[in-house]
């Protein structure tokens, strides 16, 4: 049986279906039976769980703990919050009923018109509905305060178009949703989780991040202000990457959330919540990959090396797994995940093309020559390197090769967002510019119908306004109206 | 503000109560506004999740990976496995629509009726049926299989009766979804992670299990054979801890999944399935506690050791609390979770019932008197017994008390259990018996009308017939006719 070398489509030629290629190649994820749902392939899984175990840590240790809230929320409470219904009751799974029965002609179940749901149960959009209806019973006092709590769950959002990882009607987040006795503290909070997001995205996935704060336009629906990392993609076009909400007293208000202040009097509660999604998964492959496959971080990859023999015969391979299996050994001592592929029934040029297409960030080779020299031959995926090198002490040389492609990659992705972020200051300008993707620093009067227009003109929104901008007053590029400083736009998925 | 001492219901007054007062105020769950879903709390999710991150290295360790699979299910698929759509496809959450509009009275939303699915969709109550028209596409030869995977999911169930972890509509669990070659693989499978359960049961949670084969009344619907493992709770109720499940080729058939053997034939594919979900806290409760709340068997509590100080104006606290850091570094770097309660709004009493009834293993006291004299008061919860050593060393002491409560209180299990074990040789004895709970052995024809009987004349159902049950030829209590050997009754939750 042929096993054929799985070929991508190249990103210049058409950059979705090369994402669309590398995600279903690569063994990532791929679309379900189920309109819009996907399936995690085992290996797209173990990039998540590495990301969530990073996140979790970092969730831990600014203080927070974990709790699981119900799936279903009651349809009226999506309506107690006003912006928050009109921002997520429209495009969601609605549950009716309760049982199915045989069906009168015998073929298959129909559902049992008889187990009609009093109140419609909706299939959670986002959860601070039912999370504070919770916390109501949870808070009396400024003593029970600040609550830190964070969720790893599903949510459903019925999407009528559909991308994997990066826009589907079921995906896997985690969202924190705190309780605090002052503004101040929520809104440190918020801040704080924003960093932690930051700080994930560019020490881990090695995706720099603008930070910024969202335009009312582009608010969370309830909260009072959004804050959120924006990422660069390869093909021009940025990728909100997580975002953290200061929901004020919303949500408290809506669901009657009131506390006993040190000074004996009752209070709202203020609110945050913050999120990430399996659409990093998206902004890691889109930021690092070329036409060869995925290119990983090793921090986040779940193979972070693969040794691929390269041998005539049962003996020289019994030789050279020897001399493997030794460095195999001080390799995971040393915490470094480590692959042997000794599988007889494909050819080391085969899996050489199917480890490149899986982003492995470094790979051995090991032949007969290796075996009488002492040498060994070390590739890097992110460059597409190769030397040979003394097979004595390689595992160090390893060790400091990871650091320079997790430090490589970075950098490169940094380059790039920085070749294709640029000053504008005419509309003209604009509308040449944008079409060749990057982001576009630009003056902005200020109001939603300027960037309605813009957007609507354009395609382009206003990605953030970046915490660490300039002020520099100017005038608005579209309307001429006084401007405080530059804000950030761009196309975006 | 007084803060008072939350009191249980006393488990032999009234056992139900006891359990619910217990569950609510260690802080473990409590019912949520959606009927039957529970919140699950943050101490409550920190004991998931020590009992999650084992068995997924128990998982790993013994080769499976972890995917994710839709959470919805076309209804058409519940249907092609006759056995599985009985069984399943009854008390289920349908999705039938997917928008909501502006209500026209203005007031809240309203499903929109233009937004019907032309397939109802099903919250999956288990996932055999989308996972195997999955593997239909991932598997054509040999080479393909073994396929090892597991997810890590939340599942409804509709349930009319719901009781905290144990009987819930919306409940979180893992389910092994394994493809085999051949049919002697599926059962090793079933078998090892039967084995898995088991080992994690005992060696974890402490609570000794009985691993067996389900009679065909009580088998999974659309599986061969199920394993299971069954443990005895303080009430005399057997409860039911995890279940493996050998399928034979049913979802093979019902999916059309074939592949190529090593003798270039088609053939149907051997599955497996496997889980256990948060129903396992319940075990975890009802196996041990106490009327003064938890007991924690040490390798699940996610504090271990707290430290209360007692103290006299804010100069003895400074001292103490020096000392105590120490303690608490040193117990860190023996990856011993340990918690220092210095609040000051509540007193030493009431920590002390507050950790006790939250199951924390070891509670350290220091006072005025221990700083003089260079001592510790040292409580174990599990015998509620308390003494006063030398502070010095103190670390070691508290490595040997954990293990040894470890080993306690599954001693302490495993002596409940034996002491009501019994067997019983005729009907009559039988009902007597079985009001006294525990389990009883007996003999049985291997009829499911006998069983039937039993169930409706006592409420006792065969949990399962024990792996290791002797050879051991008899005559059935109820009809007289033959048995093989004894199987294991009891009334069970």
């Amino acid at each position: 049986m042929a096993i054929e070398l799985k070929e991508l489509t190249a990103s210049e030629e058409n950059y979705s279906q090369w994402y669309n290629d590398l995600v279903v190649k690569a063994d990532l994820a791929e679309n379900s039976a189920v309109r819009g749902c996907m399936v995690i392939k085992p290996y797209g899984y173990a990039i998540w769980e590495k990301m969530q175990a990073q996140l979790d840590k970092m969730f831990k240790d600014t203080g927070h703990v974990n709790a699981y809230f119900p799936l279903f929320i009651p349809k009226s409470y999506l309506s107690r919050e006003a912006d928050h219904v009109e921002g997520f009751a429209k495009e969601c799974a609605v549950v009716t009923h309760y049982r199915l029965k045989n069906s009168p002609d015998g073929k298959g179940v129909v559902v049992d018109p008889a187990a009609k749901l009093e109140e419609e149960l909706i299939v959670r959009p986002t959860s601070e509905t039912i999370i504070w209806s919770t916390y109501k019973n949870w808070i009396q006092s400024y003593r029970d305060l600040p609550i830190l709590v964070n969720q790893w769950a599903n949510v459903v959002r019925w999407e009528m178009r559909t991308r994997l990882f990066l826009r589907t009607a079921e995906f896997l987040w985690q969202e924190g949703h705190t309780a605090h006795a002052t503004q101040e503290e929520a809104m440190e909070e918020a801040v704080r989780m924003l960093n932690v997001y930051s700080d994930f995205a560019e020490d881990y996935m090695a995706v720099p991040v603008v930070k910024g704060i969202k335009s009312a336009n582009e608010r969370f629906a309830g909260a009072l202000e959004t804050f959120c990392i924006e990422a660069m993609m390869q093909d021009g076009k940025a990728l909100q990457a997580g975002t953290s909400h200061f929901l004020g007293q919303n949500f408290a208000k809506a669901f009657d959330v009131q506390f006993v202040n040190k000074e004996n009097k009752l209070e709202y509660v203020w609110a945050t919540s913050w999120g990430v999604s399996t659409r990093l998964m998206g902004a890691l492959i889109m930021a690092h990959s070329d036409n060869n496959g995925l290119v990983l971080p090793p921090k986040l990859a779940p193979i972070q090396v693969v040794i691929i023999p390269i041998y005539k015969g049962e003996e020289q391979l019994v030789s050279i797994s020897e001399k493997v299996h030794q460095l195999v050994e001080k390799l995971k001592a040393m915490n470094i995940s480590v692959k042997f592929d000794d599988s007889d029934n494909k050819k080391p040029g085969w899996k050489f093309a199917e480890y490149e297409l899986k982003g492995v960030p470094v790979r051995l080779a090991m032949g007969g020559r290796d075996l009488e020299n002492g040498t060994v031959e070390i590739f890097r995926r992110d460059k597409l390197e190769k030397q040979t090198i003394a097979f004595d002490g390689v595992e160090n040389h390893i060790v400091n090769l990871l650091d320079e492609i997790q430090a490589n990659i970075y950098q490169k992705a940094f380059d790039f967002r920085a070749s294709v972020t640029r000053n504008v200051d005419s509309y003209d300008e604009f509308k040449q510019e944008i079409e060749k993707g990057g982001f576009l620093s630009a003056h902005w009067d200020g109001t939603p119908e300027t960037e309605e227009r813009i957007k609507a003109e354009t395609k382009a929104t206003i990605r953030c306004i970046p915490l660490d901008r300039k002020e520099e007053p100017g005038k608005c590029m579209v309307t001429g109206k006084p401007s405080a400083g530059r804000v950030l736009f761009a196309k975006s998925y």
